[in-house]
C-alpha cells in the first residue's frame, strides 16, 4: 500500500490554500519551474510570500502540491534510489506499476497525464516534473549523465503509461505487471547505466 | 523528401468527400476500426456505399484518409519492411525521424498526436492506427508474436515523439536524429526480434 500525499504540512484556511494552489499551477504551467518564484505566486494569490512557505514549504514542495497527484513520486521513488544503480530499473518498474495498478489511484493519475498533454499545461511536465522529480533521482542514483539518461527513461515510461492506462492498448493493458517489469527492465536499465552513443 | 499522401484516389465533389471523411472520423473514433463499416459511414454521410468505395477505396484506405495525416505511414514504412527484420529498427527510426523532422510535416503530426490523446478520439489510435498500420508491419516483417512486439515498439516510439516533438524536452528535442537512431535502435530491435519473457 502506498502512502497518500500529505497536501501541505500544516492546516490552513481552505480558501487561501486553494487560491495559492491555483496561482501556483497557473504560474508553473505558464513559466515553468525555473521561471516561477514563491513571491510571484504569493502576489497572484494576494497573500504574503511567508504564508506560502508556511503552508507549502519549498518551491519544489509547492510544485508537487500544485500538481495534485494522489501520491508524491519523490516518496515512491525513495526506496528505488536507496538501492543504488544495480537493478534500479527492475525496482523502479515494480514500484511504479504498483502505484499505477492501484485502482484507487489510477483515475487521478490518468487525468493528470491527460492534463499535461494539453498545450497550456505542457510545461508542468517538461519544465517542472522532469527537472524537479526525475533529475534528482538520476543524481541520487549516482549515474553518469543523468541529464541525458533520465529523459530516455521518461520516454519509455510515458509511452508505456499511455498505451497501458490511457489508451488501453492490448496486450499491454491486461498484462500482469511482473511480465511488464521483465519486458521493460532491460530497456530502462540500459538507459540508466548501459553504454550509449 | 517524403511523398505526400494522395487524399483519395479520384477527384470528387468536395462537399461529398468532406461529409464522408467527417462521418468516417466520427465512426472510427466512436466504434474503433473493427466496429465501423463502409455502409454505416455511407449512411451517416447520406451517400451510397459504392460512392465511398469509389472515392476512398478499402476501409483501411478510408481510415487513413480520415486520419488526415500529411503522409501515409504505410508508404513511409514500406522500404523498412522490404529490408526484412535484420536492422529493421535502425531503418525504421531513420525514416520515421526523417518524416517527423520535416518542418513542413511536423505541425500537422503534432496536432494529430494531441488529437488522439483526447478521450473522444483515443480509439483512433488504439483500435485503428495500431491494428491497421502497425500490426501489418509486424506481419510483413515476419517477426514472431507481432501482436505483442508491435505494441512494445509503439510504447517506445510514442514516448519519444511526445518528449521530442510535443513537449520538447531537452536534450531529446535538439539531439541530431543520427544520435537518436543509435540510442533507440537497440531498444526497438530487441522489441522486434530479441528474446522476451
Amino acid at each position: 500500500m502506498v502512502s497518500r500525499t500529505q497536501r501541505g504540512r500544516r492546516p490552513g484556511a481552505p480558501d487561501t490554500r486553494a487560491a495559492i494552489l491555483g496561482a501556483a499551477r497557473t504560474r508553473f504551467a505558464g513559466h515553468g519551474f525555473g521561471g516561477t518564484t514563491i513571491r510571484a505566486v504569493a502576489g497572484d494569490a494576494g497573500v504574503d510570500a511567508a504564508l506560502v512557505h508556511h503552508y507549502f514549504g519549498s518551491k519544489a514542495d509547492l510544485f508537487m502540491a500544485a500538481l495534485q497527484l494522489p501520491v508524491d513520486p519523490r516518496e515512491v521513488i525513495a526506496p528505488v534510489v536507496a538501492g543504488g544503480p544495480d537493478g534500479a530499473a527492475e525496482r523502479f518498474l515494480t514500484v511504479f506499476l504498483g502505484v499505477w495498478d492501484d485502482p484507487e489511484l489510477q483515475p487521478t493519475l490518468v487525468a493528470f497525464v491527460r492534463g499535461v498533454m494539453d498545450p497550456s499545461a505542457s510545461r508542468l511536465l517538461s519544465e517542472g516534473f522532469l527537472p524537479v522529480v526525475l533529475q534528482p533521482v538520476g543524481e541520487a542514483l549516482g549515474i553518469e549523465r543523468p541529464e541525458l539518461r533520465m529523459p530516455l527513461v521518461a520516454s519509455q515510461v510515458i509511452g508505456l503509461i499511455l498505451l497501458r492506462y490511457v489508451l488501453r492498448v492490448e496486450p499491454l493493458a491486461s498484462m500482469p505487471s511482473e511480465r511488464l517489469v521483465a519486458t521493460y527492465a532491460p530497456t530502462i536499465q540500459r538507459y540508466l547505466t548501459g553504454p550509449l552513443p
